[in-house]
């Protein structure tokens, strides 16, 4: 037994590497500190699920102090970090004006990526990101308020412009968003309109590429955009996303070739940037950043120079390793060990370096339909689909999340309804809103 | 066969007078248009459950359209009704800026109720109401936001301003609302905190009556009292509420004195006043209104003057009837029988009289503990607990919703979590706000 103050690990963010990294902590002889700006984690990627009214947000959020109640060691601070002093050894957070500075011997950067709009960020205001229980509910009321809007709408041409959803970005996020909008259109509302049918809802998809889905291979990529053709999908590869407004999308094609598509509801789902917290790093470390911000580590996930800091997930550049959950799950899982090792032995030595097994892509287009990449095995169909259950039963958070989102799938899945179509006051009040400054401007 | 137009109903509210009445209309020869502000019904008597995490908003609040999707001739309008003309026999709906005008030819006004701060409508800013999924979604923030704000602060008065909860309204809404607090902070944040005990939380519950829950008759309101008060719960009866504030809550008791009590999470549970609309349809018929504004109707529900309108549910007043779901379901179906009966039979006479079958009142104060009177039948603890489950199953809108619903309470029930804890960012970020508004006030 060592005598002397615990030693003090901080977890910056609560996603996916966080939380793998306090669950590889649980035991050890630390005291463990987790920053995050929200209560909750988040199980990203079923999020369209709650954008588009299949799951809840808690069922796919859970309080992260509910996820480390058995791990009395274990505090977790509500709040935005704004500092990180590497000499000092200090994490500072912030929950509105009041500081909090939490001193650390070992400190996981987790803090990963938020939605990039390449540099024009007033698009975020017609077409919100995918990444924040506020972006899903945000998305939510749009989506369902869009079909309320229709149905309010006698001009024909207008009505088409409320029933058309332009999704930007061709990821499985992406693929994922039209997929569930043409099955909401198809099978959810089917009967709840009287002025149209819900079944001439038109989804485009756009993206910069080449393919869609491009880490699953060209096989699957092209099949996958044969099965979102065949739902009416209308795919645009090779596609610049120009300019965004409240009615529609400027894109330029491959051929220079320009066109608008009138569109009321846009998501976005094209790109994504580290944390700036990746560049605070880099500053005082002189780590490398790439283009997107993220930090070039050491094989153990360490920052160069900084053996007792880790960066991890989608803010850490290794390998080539994807921004993808299973990156971030092992790499936050590796930088725990490194410390649990180090002090069991001693010394703040290299770790081994980070093997990364690729445990596989998978994303659902349609009800009973998914694309599934393991290894070298490429799943297609309905195996796909079963594939993509499995796993994302497995990996969901907490007991009862998965209890109660199996309930809502099979009757989302064999039944027809959506249970979570609420749409709150506030979000129709600033619908309408918008609507009437809009047509004020235009009437100008 | 008669020819000519069909006979046009339009049904303003979809609560449960509204839905009620649709559900009588379903197979009669007439064209329905239902209007309301809000894309859902909402089942009020569980929406202290979703303020408190146990339900999704979706389990309570289905969409009208899906609601009567199977009823081609029934048609939803998403707006506010913001005039009604008895001569001209139309409604005025909007959305937003767009006016849209509904001509009737017979009307069912089930506009119900909202939020009553007698007068002192700067109340709800600190103590929001409990009347819809945007109060409920508010609330869920504000409380567990609290638990939040209390683990942030180290100084132990103000911890404990943060730990104290004030329910002002002695009805079941405030008496489950301050049970479920309990129950919250006892069993399901256990292990959540590292600087305080949740089981320290402090629910204070006013009444400015001489009971709680009147409506039960004086043996179960006193097993009620002494169940409230055995969970730790303060209770205060013949108190006035004189002010709220950000920091706390200033009564004046019965014997003249005065008291503040220091609580940052304010819930009004105690008064709710007509819709305006009964305002509306007096001022044109030379209707009664009572002091809280609601409508005296005939015995058949109509409006004195105007066989084809009818007021049912929190709306009307009639033989006494409380403002209850009970009340305005039984109401609201009637009014549609008299419409369906007088379309079989010819005429315009009146209908006959409402007769209002008590079918009990119903409340759950914790865990398989709960209240029922029917009839001159008296239930408490457990039975009344299986009653209140049994009732409130049946009435749950939609199979799905049911099944839902069971499922949470079965997790919730027999183990300790809530799955709906989910804090936005922007409930976060207006929260601080509003604090560092607060201390930036009391410094200058």
């Amino acid at each position: 037994v060592t005598g002397g103050a615990p030693h003090r690990v901080v977890v910056i963010g609560g996603g996916f590497g966080g939380l793998f990294a306090l669950r590889v902590l649980r035991r050890a002889p630390v005291e463990v500190t987790v920053v995050d700006r929200t209560n909750h984690h988040l199980f990203q990627p079923l999020l369209y699920q709650v954008a588009t009214g299949i799951l809840s947000a808690g069922e796919i959020a859970p309080p992260i102090r509910d996820v480390v109640r058995h791990q009395p060691r274990t505090t977790v601070v509500l709040g935005a970090v704004t500092a990180i002093d590497l000499s000092a050894r200090t994490v500072t957070a912030h929950q509105g004006d009041s500081p909090h500075t939490l001193p650390y011997d070992s400190l996981i950067v987790a803090a990963g990526s938020e939605t990039s709009y390449f540099g024009h960020d007033q698009l975020s205001r017609w077409a919100p990101g995918m990444k924040s229980i506020d972006d899903a509910l945000e998305l939510r009321g749009r989506i369902f308020g869009a079909f309320e809007m229709a149905e309010a709408e006698s001009d024909e041409r207008r009505r088409g412009e409320w029933l058309t959803f332009a999704v930007v970005g061709g990821g499985p996020t992406g693929v994922e968003m039209a997929g569930q909008i043409v099955e909401l259109s198809q099978r959810s509302l089917h009967h709840n309109f009287r002025n149209f049918d819900p079944r001439s809802t038109r989804v485009v998809l756009f993206d910069g590429g080449t393919s869609i889905l491009p880490t699953f291979g060209p096989r699957l990529a092209a099949k996958t955009r044969r099965d979102l053709e065949r739902l009416g999908i209308e795919v645009h590869l090779d596609t610049l996303v120009t300019d965004i407004d409240d009615r529609g999308v400027d894109v330029r094609f491959g051929d220079g070739s320009t066109r608008r598509f009138a569109a009321r509801t846009k998501i976005w789902a094209a790109g994504v940037q580290a944390s700036p917290l990746g560049k605070t790093l880099a500053e005082q470390s002189g780590a490398n950043l790439d283009k997107t911000g993220r930090v070039r580590v050491l094989p153990d996930c360490s920052l160069p120079g900084h053996p007792e800091v880790f960066v991890v997930g989608d803010l850490m550049v290794l390998d080539d390793l994807p921004g993808v959950a299973e990156v971030a799950m092992q790499s936050g899982a590796h930088a725990a060990r490194v410390i649990v090792r180090r002090r069991a032995k001693g010394g703040d030595g290299p770790g081994p370096p980070l093997r990364y097994r690729d445990l596989g892509s998978m994303a659902t287009i349609a009800r009973f339909k998914g694309v599934a990449k393991i290894g070298r095995i490429e799943i297609a169909g309905f195996v796909g689909w079963v594939a993509w259950l499995v796993v994302h039963l497995t990996f969901l958070t907490g007991f009862k999340n998965r209890v109660s989102a199996l309930g809502h799938w099979t009757v989302s899945f064999l039944g027809r309804s959506r249970s979570e179509r609420t749409i709150t006051e506030q979000q129709i009040v600033a619908r309408l809103a918008i609507e009437a400054q809009e047509d004020a401007g235009r009437a100008v």
